[in-house]
């Protein structure tokens, strides 16, 4: 397609040569020479539309999330992001569509050191993938399989924002800021870097919801993991909806907030505790298998039974 | 998508762990060592269904040609396969289909020492996905941008025999022996890694037909190339039909041969024609710019105005 000329116009400079691209877009292949000694991270996702977003979400928003749960991958392991190849089909080509979407993918990019450096469009229904791949020092990687029992878990940020907008959207309410948490996600690319660095060798990003996605902690690391639902991290809104409801399901298995979870030792707790963003302590790993949830007075709560995410 | 748990058994031994996988598909992100001193060629291509193959192929062929077309990719630049990532999008899950579609792929990737370390599955229409990583030594890559006024050009196999199916197929004639040729098309990997070994340094794969491609190469290189039209390597068949029609149209501008097209210093004709592999000499590259096709006799031919091809 004679249009991948056009976004390559549109992503000059996110594609040029550098230290590390010594050939980008425009041949057979990119060609990229990895620094000595470090490991490579490489992950895929595929955008859908109507499936991972809503059919009329503006472009800039859909550049950015597509990229975005990429890196939110490479954070989860720690990796420092470098290279994106990207493909994408498109039924119709609108070039002010186009310019928003590059627009969102580039400053995003840009933001986190992120080279393109291949990848296509066609013509076909609406959807993305992006390929990332990310550079990490030898045995710093975050795992899901590492957990211990005697291990805290943690989570960044806040819980549920993502999936409280989403169901307003489906109400047809206006989500007001809540929205960017759904369509413009922050992947915790920083924050992951620091926790490797800081020796935390257990994570994952909440992509699929907090109970879920622990639960692939529990199941790979084989242990069980409690909740303690008093202290989930909430935004403001989330807390008042919280309030008003008395129902804790979107900020337990409401997916799409891409904050990481991690876990680590009781002893190392200081080190990751004066990092300079917010962690909160949400409970422990044990022996066993599954997530349980508990509150202060000791009382225990059932699993969610459904999930709030696109992909339901 | 549960069934990605399914497409993992499928793909059991593909995905596992090895000197090079630290750790394969099931986390955030796959964890790879790359070998030292190597440089990385990467690509990726997406198929679509009705665009890229026909809506009833065969999923066994599907499978092999999503990896096909990025190993040829691979083969252009000389590289060695290493790691690929699939994402599939799948309108409904078809158990038969997949284990065909597996199938197809997985021998390929055997044939060819290529891992699959990660990716995922939606629901959506039919489209794949394939990233590609392959390993390269320094200074080896053979490049678009590497011809030079005086050199020759080359192409491995024969040419045509893809769209010759194509054409057949579409006017509801029985192909026979060269629907493999369209649809289980035969990367060159070990021919291009012999090139960029015995010092080739210009190359491309064929898949939008020679004309366009060796245009490309001119392009990039900024040069002219005169092809030797009675020259063409073709096939029985191919052959056969340019007898009956008197038409090269075909084979100067049919695409997915996926052969490799390059060039090479006069001098160093014969460290290249010793290979055991079928490679022609059908012109040369000259100062100027732009594709010319002459005949032995002196006369000069029009360049073919359409190409067929998926694509169009």
């Amino acid at each position: 397609m004679a249009e991948f000329a056009l976004i390559q116009r549109y992503f000059a400079g996110l594609s040029a040569p550098g230290k590390d691209v010594l050939l980008g877009v425009g041949d057979d292949c990119a060609l990229l020479q990895p620094p000595p000694g470090r490991q490579l991270a490489m992950t895929m996702d595929t955008l859908i539309a109507g499936r991972h977003f809503l059919v009329d979400a503006d472009p800039l928003s859909l550049g950015h999330k597509s990229l975005a749960v990429n890196l939110s991958d490479l954070a989860a392991m720690g990796a420092e992001p470098a290279w994106a190849l990207l493909s994408l089909s498109l039924p119709k080509i609108d070039s002010g569509w186009l310019q928003d979407f590059v627009q969102g993918f580039k400053t995003l990019a840009e933001r986190f050191g992120v080279r393109l450096v291949g990848g296509d469009t066609c013509q076909g229904g609406l959807s993305i993938s992006v390929q990332l791949t990310g550079f990490l020092e030898a045995d710093h990687a975050m795992l899901r399989s590492n957990a211990r029992p005697g291990d805290l878990v943690y989570v960044t940020g806040a819980l549920g924002d993502a999936a409280l907008a989403l169901r307003l959207l489906r109400a047809g309410e206006d989500p007001g800021a809540l929205r960017q948490r759904l369509e413009m996600p922050q992947p915790r690319v920083t924050e992951g870097r620091a926790l490797a660095v800081a020796g935390v060798r257990c994570c994952i990003d909440l992509s699929d919801g907090l109970v879920g996605d622990l639960g692939h902690v529990c199941q790979r690391s084989q242990c069980a993991a409690r909740i303690q639902v008093d202290r989930l991290p909430l935004s403001p809104a989330m807390a008042s909806h919280v309030r008003a409801t008395g129902d804790l399901t979107l900020a337990l298995a409401g997916g799409d907030d891409y904050e990481l979870c991690f876990t680590l030792p009781a002893a190392a707790r200081q080190r990751v505790e004066k990092l300079p963003f917010p962690c909160t302590c949400i409970g422990e790993i044990l022996p066993g298998q599954g997530v349980a949830l508990v509150r202060e007075d000791g009382g225990s709560l059932p699993l969610p039974s459904a999930w709030e995410h696109f992909s339901t």
